[in-house]
């Protein structure tokens, strides 16, 4: 059904496997940034035009592809997919965040709440395929979802928030409600994976966008604990593949200790934790590391940005068997990035990690 | 010319030394929610009208000691008073935050700036000398001020900012820049926490709201370093007293080893640290911790604000000669708090904290 996989640089460095060079990708590699990205957007009419159209995520899922030579592609779609589908109604006005009609405070609306049907993903499903298509083995294409506790965050403020208190409310004052919402959200966003891996998603990633505003002791109770379950409901393999999987938390960098036995491939990490001292912790789990410049190091001159990624790649040292890196930002990119930038960055990371594999 | 102290229990816990109970004050404890707070806030018809008038200023610093038996009292001012006293003009609008007239962008803009003349703050330590009569000796007075970094973040955005791009842009393409307007913020955060002290502040604390937002690497090099070239330009003792030094660096949690030989007390840790964890770290060079109790649990019923106090208390454990505990939250205080919460909380952390200290 899909062409040969050309590139597998990006799947090997996600399994601890040795690769020439460090891959790289960066999250929301798609997106305003990009001039030709603002055009498909405005052909779209809205952000959810644009989500919900097979046509458009696939060419605007592509068009970093085809200015950079980055190492994997990442479906275009939005975290709250899974809560729009259980009928909170998700719209993005122009130049503001994500908005549900409904919100998710009281019993009353958490008793309404289900797992909801996968057909009403289906635009999602068929953009994994239509993508990989398109893609024709050129780079492999990850899967994504937020993670439970950071779509109940938006379930329950309704939009993003500042101080996070209607949630935080919720999970201090009726933690019981706070885990049936969670175990909910689980088993949708691991249904919602296993058929993204179905329609062809060869890595799938977990957002823990919002993770990092718990308090210590909440984090594992609230979040982790449910990134476990969704993890443990993954389908491991697809034709005969292993389908690596990545956990990202925001801010989670104090939490290595409690993320290092999770039962994925990769942990994401922000700009605030030094990867090598992250690796001698995850290293003895054959966990990958993915990340972690700071996006804003791409509104330097081309000089300072190769400096800066190799100080990344440096930090993490030389890869080896079993203990291996993904570069990557330790955020989205900003709407502001200019495009020349990401070519700098792309170099350099190619360049160096490949000097870094040198015998000395 | 001060009445003496009546309740040192703060000052004893800043400083290792026992007490009969964990020491409790509140970050932003003077504030709006506080209807009392909202009237004279009212009358002084703004934010700076407010923090410029020393009356209003005494006033409202003592409002939450009337309410609640916290054993602290600080300063009500702004962490951006130095920068307007820089000449940068700054104002807050009614529901949003500071805002300056002028921001520091490049070399002129950089050039322009100097360790301002005290006499335009002089409104700030004629409040400590007024506030500091008017306590009578209940409790101690806390004075502070912003980092060299977190002022320069302002400075620099012109504005609070959700990505920093501005000044981090700055600080990546212009270390020398970036530098420079370090070394004099911190000269002037110095001369001003001196200042404060000479009119009758107890105890100083830097608030690094902002060093967080670091990347591991430009925190210590851009934040750390000049809130090290702060305390050592400070008074260690005034009045043959010592006057114990905090620092707080929210979302600082992963640089304890880099923060646990700073010149100063205590160290303040947000809800995202593991009291006991960091407790164990810094004990061994005599640092008291301060923190950190979400702010978000006091949306609360009163129960689950104690439970969530206690486990705050249990997690550092019983406090011993030299390794002690101030309890506050680990961010301010919420507009949104309902004040019962707060007399639920002082309870909690006064009844629980003396069983801690009971024989086993």
């Amino acid at each position: 059904m899909f062409a040969p996989l050309q590139n597998d640089t990006f799947l090997r460095a996600c399994l601890g496997q040795s690769t020439d060079y460090t891959p790289l990708w960066l999250m929301r590699q798609a997106g305003r940034y990009l001039p030709e990205y603002r055009a498909t957007r405005a052909k779209a009419g809205s952000f959810m035009g644009l989500a919900t159209n097979v046509d458009f995520a696939t060419e605007v899922t592509l068009q970093p592809l085809e200015r950079y030579p980055l190492d994997a592609a990442i479906l275009f779609s939005d975290i709250l997919t899974v809560p729009d589908a259980m009928g909170l109604g998700l719209s993005f006005a122009l130049g503001e965040g994500p908005k549900f009609a409904k919100n998710v405070r009281d019993e009353a609306a958490v008793a309404e709440l289900a797992v909801p049907d996968m057909a009403k993903l289906r635009y999602v499903f068929d953009a994994v395929t239509s993508i990989r298509k398109a893609l024709d083995g050129r780079v492999p294409l990850i899967g994504f979802s937020g993670s439970p506790w950071t779509l109940a965050c938006y379930m329950v403020e309704g939009a993003g928030s500042d101080d996070y208190r209607h949630v935080k409310t919720l999970m201090y004052a009726r933690p019981d409600l706070m885990h049936q919402i969670l175990a909910l959200n689980a088993d949708a966003v691991a249904l919602y994976l296993n058929t993204q891996i179905e329609a062809g998603a060869q890595a799938v990633m977990i957002f823990d966008s919002w993770g990092g505003v718990l308090a210590d002791g909440a984090f594992q109770t609230f979040s982790l604990a449910y990134t476990r379950r969704v993890l443990a409901q993954l389908k491991k393999t697809h034709d005969g593949q292993t389908i690596p999987r990545i956990v990202f938390t925001k801010g989670g960098g104090l939490w290595l200790d409690d993320m290092k036995d999770l039962d994925c491939h990769v942990l994401g990490l922000d700009w605030t934790t030094h990867l090598g001292a992250a690796r001698a912790k995850v290293a003895p789990y054959g966990k990958a590391l993915q990340g972690n410049l700071d996006p804003n190091v791409l509104f330097s001159p081309p000089d300072t940005i190769a400096t800066q990624a190799r100080q990344v790649l440096d930090s993490f040292g030389t890869p080896s068997e079993g203990s291996t890196h993904i570069f990557n930002l330790g955020h989205g990119i900003s709407q502001h990035t200019p495009p020349e930038s990401v070519s700098a960055l792309v170099e350099a990371v190619h360049v160096h990690s490949r000097k870094l594999r040198e015998p000395q």
